[in-house]
């Protein structure tokens, strides 16, 4: 049996607690499957004193994470505070600098410092480990990093976010709206006071650039992703999807395309029949599409203390064994960069619902300007005829448009003309189909 | 950058040419997320003179599989040979006590042998690796042997037979026959001439050993699991079980019980809305319930020349990068006996399809047998009235029973009982039902 691995944890929230447990739980198990013994020694949280349901008798408490992260007495630092600078940041750096292997759950982090701290983990040799950071408790990370080792990854797509998963399912399930939704969400504390982050996408694109690395040896950029929330998502889109045989997801989405890594969050229109269509609620799911796997999909919890926990401590577990893999699968030097693949060039079908003045001549017109730009239609569906017999009037007809893959360039274009011209009484609404 | 890694083939089938195909092709990435290369060494097949599409030149041609496996000239052998016994056995077995490490997809050799091989390769502190074993491209083994680590399994369970479930999706696709979809899938070269392997459950008996093993940490032992196949299963079935909102999977279960783990293979009742429901065709699907991560479902291509290896090669990888996991998990002076859970004593919910006679009194008396040990009926349908206005007369009519949580004995017991009360004119149709 080799030295007891020394773990120095900040931030004892409900993930820092939970790995606590865990590694308690657990101890004989990990410690027969590692090959040596694992023990907390050292911690470090803004409120010594509160109880946390866990035994932290003879562990140390450090009121400065970063004295934790350079202390003598750890081996192993887990960052659990969050945030993408301050602590977070500070104590990362310190451990690695020492060269200590780091745990970290800490997707903002990552997303903005990630390159930076893959860089001095590999000048210290440590360990830099996050698969807590993306889809909570599902290996994505692993599976991308190690377990698909042998493919050529064309796509990797998912959804990344429990809170929007969660509205986007309730609206359909129960009727409701988006407003209602997001009021139930920050009543049960999926969602926080300010929601932006969450719906607006942008927690979507930090785990999507992590991704993105992992699956296509990019340097990871938040930047250069293309982002939409999902706050402009209508009972009348999801009803349309329905309808037409797709569910809307927030996915975020990394593909091979002709230039570049494309990588982008936004809502999306699924087939219904896709695995991915079928996870509801906060469930979080990953799909892999490859040359040699074809389709993998990981499907399970995307938060909560325990999942998340459950992450953190295979991540231990791996470093108490031995096993060093570069952070982002390949070592920094062969990462290349990522070029912003404009969405202009995004190609694919997409759904357009258009609010249509009931004038004489209003079908033609749009179908008109679409086909001038080379778009075939897959379908179009008008709630109401768009002139009554009584000829026309100042009604609004929703007309819903499914298009065949076309790019989003002719998409916009033809949208412009169509407004341009007068027929249309609100802005439309755009929503890409992303098929299996 | 260290030496290279020497790699010896022994069967270049479809897998182990797409193994030759996946090294050659990523050969530049692999060599930089293991810091070391990968090269083809040495292979062994039946006729060295075949085209299989891929180039061994330069590559020592072994007509003993046992002599490649044992070669000074390579680091690591892949058996891809198959069989329990002969060639593949003798070649593992000769390259583990050679001190070299072994990367398998060779389940029937590792639901018989798999324990003493661990054992032969803990002594030589050799590798041993089978994630093609299970569930083809899906990385279940290391999700459950590194990324799972701090959890405790409560159950595991899987379609781990893509033979099965083609047969048994198309059966419901299509309203076919079983034996209308066997020939189907036997021309369409997913099922053997002699396809009792696959449909009587025993291939799924020899990946549920194995994940029972890497979940539970007990001794890999095929003989305790109770099997059953998919021969019986009519269209009847399939219908009734749309009809209650259920579909029938082949399942392999292990689950902890409180009395041991109990390991199981037969056609069982999914809710229509639970992941592995959605599980068509020759895919393959595994979920884990645990007590961290609650539940994971990963689904992916079961079988096919590039998803195993896609496998082989992550397996490959991970040995390059020097990782060195104990086979299943845990050392095996840890793993513990795994007891026969016998099949009465499971507990569970049951749907029961029974040939009615058409007697005054016999829905009653069902009823009453179910009642007297105990068994709560969840539903009871009857496809024609039990009797009509003309009374009793010899016609036969079906009615299916689901049953609320019981135990087996109980069951089998009740059906005993209504046999023998004379009112039933074929075997019971017995089938468990599985909840999420």
């Amino acid at each position: 049996m080799n030295k007891v691995l020394r773990v120095g944890i900040a931030g004892l929230g409900t993930v820092g607690a939970s790995v606590v447990r865990l590694l308690h739980t657990q101890a004989s198990d990990l410690a027969a499957r590692t090959g040596r013994a694992i023990a907390v020694t050292g911690v470090s949280a803004r409120d010594p004193g509160r109880n946390r349901g866990v035994d932290l008798s003879g562990v140390d408490f450090f009121a400065d994470p970063v004295a934790l992260a350079r202390s003598e007495d750890i081996d192993l630092f887990v960052e659990l505070i969050g945030g993408d600078e301050g602590a977070a940041r500070k104590s990362v750096t310190g451990a690695l600098e020492a060269g200590k292997s780091v745990v970290t759950a800490n997707k903002a982090l990552l997303a903005k410092h990630g390159l930076e701290l893959a860089r001095l983990a590999e000048e210290t040799h440590a360990a830099l480990a996050f698969e807590g950071a993306v889809a909570g408790g599902i290996p994505i990370v692993k599976t991308l990093r190690e377990g698909l080792a042998g493919n050529r990854v064309a796509r990797v797509y998912g959804i990344l976010n429990g809170t929007c998963n969660y509205i986007l399912s309730r609206m359909e399930l129960e009727g409701l709206s988006f407003a209602e939704c997001l009021a139930d969400a920050q009543m049960l504390g999926y969602a926080e006071a300010d929601p932006t982050f969450d719906i607006g996408g942008f927690d979507t694109a930090h785990k999507l650039a992590i991704l993105a690395s992992l699956a296509f040896g990019v340097k990871l950029d938040a930047d250069t992703i293309a982002i939409e929330g999902i706050q402009h998502i209508s009972l009348a889109d999801i009803e349309a999807a329905a309808e037409l045989g797709f569910r809307i997801k927030l996915l975020g989405v990394a593909q091979r395309t002709g230039h570049g890594v494309e990588q982008r969050v936004h809502p999306t229109m699924v087939p219904l029949s896709s695995p991915i269509a079928q996870v509801m609620g906060v469930t979080n799911a990953v799909t892999v599409d490859a040359d040699a796997v074809n389709e993998l999909t990981l499907v399970g919890p995307g938060a909560g203390g325990m999942a998340t926990a459950s992450a953190v401590v295979a991540d231990i577990a791996d470093i108490a064994r031995g096993i060093r893999s570069a952070p982002f699968g390949l070592p920094v030097a062969h990462l290349v960069n990522a070029e912003k693949s404009p969405m202009q060039r995004h190609e694919g079908g997409y759904y357009i619902r258009l609010a249509a003045r009931n004038h004489i001549g209003a079908a033609g017109a749009i179908a008109t300007r679409m086909a001038e730009r080379g778009i075939s239609l897959e379908s179009i569906v008008q709630r109401r005829k768009l002139y009554g017999d009584s000829g026309a009037d100042d009604s609004v007809v929703p007309v819903v448009l499914v298009t065949y893959a076309t790019t989003e360039a002719s998409v916009r274009d033809a949208l412009a003309a169509i407004v341009a011209d007068g027929h249309i009484a609100e802005k439309p609404q755009v929503i890409r189909i992303e098929r299996e």
